[in-house]
């Protein structure tokens, strides 16, 4: 079976100027936290250990992720395009934007599709000043997702701002409801915001979720799975966020969930498929 | 024994205008989401069917809950006057009002309680004009129910608003705080906030609880089953929130729950009894 | 093995004039919503039943916490320390504070420390003129604790403000992660805020959690028990809350909780001992 893990940031180019490989003792501290060991491959930033762990998982391919982040670091499109290139088929490139300029972050965008990135992603709270999902400057480029249909992904869980009312899922809520043509996924799934991310969910049909590191060890846990086998079964996306945790160890724990059979196979990859348009 | 359906509309009059009954395809897909069946009466629009339902399972009455609103669209007093009228045994009518004029709105309560309503509903974020349950603009009309030992419901849950902050139990946390004898009964439970309404029913016990529709299929059952069977025995209503779900397959449902005996009875019938003063 | 119960009011002093006393019938309503049966000691305003209550459930020391509040009355940091005074085994004293002049408070934290007590007790929304946690009036303060290696214990959670905004864990992480290297333990454990104050202590490792009386019969206890095992192992504080609930009865109910065995010892008295600086 194929198998997509949704968000799998490789130790390459760029992303070992992020936190997550530049600061590697506070992401083992944050892996211990979930209950996990940190990956072998992540310690030792090795494309090799990790492509290895991806074999005896059976993980297909990654989604990596572009970021354009003042606390937590940037990777260029131009990385995030080189890393598919070399790995086109253990790789999918996703566009980060900076969303100071419009005009600018729609260039981006049509230069990132052009060269392979297959969605973009918006940071709201990570970027170097800290805007709320729904504040006016990002909505001339939600709207020009939305026109051109390409799928938005959203961090909007966890860590993503200066404090807990950026992810507030108020927010996502007035994105969804205003876009509501755009495919938006959800990376860190709304957490901790568990119950009123499943509302959001619930409401907003385009609107799919990725608790992905969080699903882990943290509280929330059975309200996700219950969801993903009822209302979400189409709409929700399996992901390790590795580094933070090892996709080989995610994917074993993940089996693990009283999660009926038919719908397994739509959160390792079908749903993910869909969301990005990869059966054209 | 006597069970009452806090949250019943009737196929009849200005509630077939309603989106829940103009709308059948968006209802039943609602209805899919909380893993049940739609009920064969919403989808023919038939009282008889609905009264058959009833009968077989146990129903004795339900509140037929009038409704003034932009997006869902309006039932009015009068109409529900009418359906009591006419099924006297079979429905309890609560009233609606336009909070845009206080006078008016007095008049209605006046007029719809001569009626024989024998409640009023607000649904602020549902309004033409979209309210926050602790907008000043209804403070006049708490105060006159409460003077006035008038039950109010109100529609603070689910999709009750533009977006998710309409339903924040803060603003329904207010409202109890500073009008403390009014009896409150919360439709919709607060959902997805549920410990946080939970909280505001600990705090506050003029406060009642009603999750309808979502406490079946949606993150929390366990949280606010375990209130029930607790503090809150006393002030939590039954209710299937029908036509979205099935009023029979839903009692049948909630019989399943693991609700103490002594409790149950009150949950189906005593509560709703005492809140809407109907054994005076 | 020494137990500390970190939140433990007995009926002492200043203690007397509070409504946790004053208030009996009020107190004991609550202490059964939460399932529980009042304490013989409390309505008996007893500081020898409370010590037999204590000696048989072999809780070694309570933690006194002063207060200073408009609706809940006020406790000075001289009756605190005079109960310290004449039960130097049993009790452990923490001040409070009048934020409205901030030099002022500082002389109070001053003269408590002088006269043996151990922290500072904040509790926003109870002030007289309620206060948000991140109200800029504060921050003065929490800079002094700061720089002075002094805990913070704060009420952020249950009743703690009129309305539930008080308790949003939004402002509790704004004041962790600006003054990080400031020991903030949250007395109601941020309840019912659970989910989100568990993020908060995820992110912040200055924040230690205590849910006290808000474990007990209430939403939540599952996701606090399961942190507790796990990331906040070190950071979980045991308190009952006494006198809304007997402290002896909260004991025996803890033990019966899931929690792991070399982590027992550390929630009842490890964690408290380090935050407190007991063992220097």
């Amino acid at each position: 079976m194929t198998i997509i893990d949704f968000r799998l940031r490789p130790p390459l180019r760029g992303f070992l100027d992020t936190i997550m490989y530049s600061q590697g003792a506070r992401r083992d501290r944050i892996t211990g936290f979930h209950g996990m060991e940190p990956a072998r491959s992540a310690q030792a930033q090795s494309i090799d250990l990790l492509l290895k762990e991806m074999n005896e998982a059976g993980i297909t391919r990654g989604v990596a992720v572009g970021r354009y982040s003042g606390p937590y670091g940037t990777v260029s499109n131009e990385d995030v395009a080189a890393i598919v290139k070399d790995h086109p088929n253990r790789f999918i490139g996703i566009a980060s934007i900076d969303p100071s300029n419009r005009r600018q972050a729609v260039r981006q965008i049509e230069e990132a599709r052009a060269a392979g990135l297959v969605g973009v992603n918006i940071e709201p709270g990570a970027y170097p000043m800290p805007l709320y999902p729904d504040d006016r400057r990002l909505y001339p480029i939600y709207a020009y997702c939305e026109d051109n249909a390409i799928p938005v992904l959203m961090m909007a869980g966890g860590s993503a701002g200066p404090d807990l009312s950026y992810t507030l899922p108020v927010h996502v809520d007035r994105v969804a409801g205003d876009f509501p043509k755009m495919k938006l996924a959800i990376a860190h799934g709304g957490w901790p915001w568990v119950h009123e991310i499943l509302h959001v969910a619930f409401r907003r049909e385009n609107v799919y979720l990725s608790p992905d590191q969080y699903l882990c060890g943290m509280p929330g846990t059975d309200e996700y799975v219950r969801a993903a086998n009822g209302y979400l079964s189409e709409r929700f996306l399996y992901a390790s966020s590795y580094p933070f945790i090892c996709a080989k160890a995610y994917l074993a724990w993940f089996r693990t969930l009283p999660i009926r059979e038919e719908v397994m196979e739509r959160l390792l990859h079908r749903n993910a498929e869909a969301f990005l348009n990869l059966r054209a």
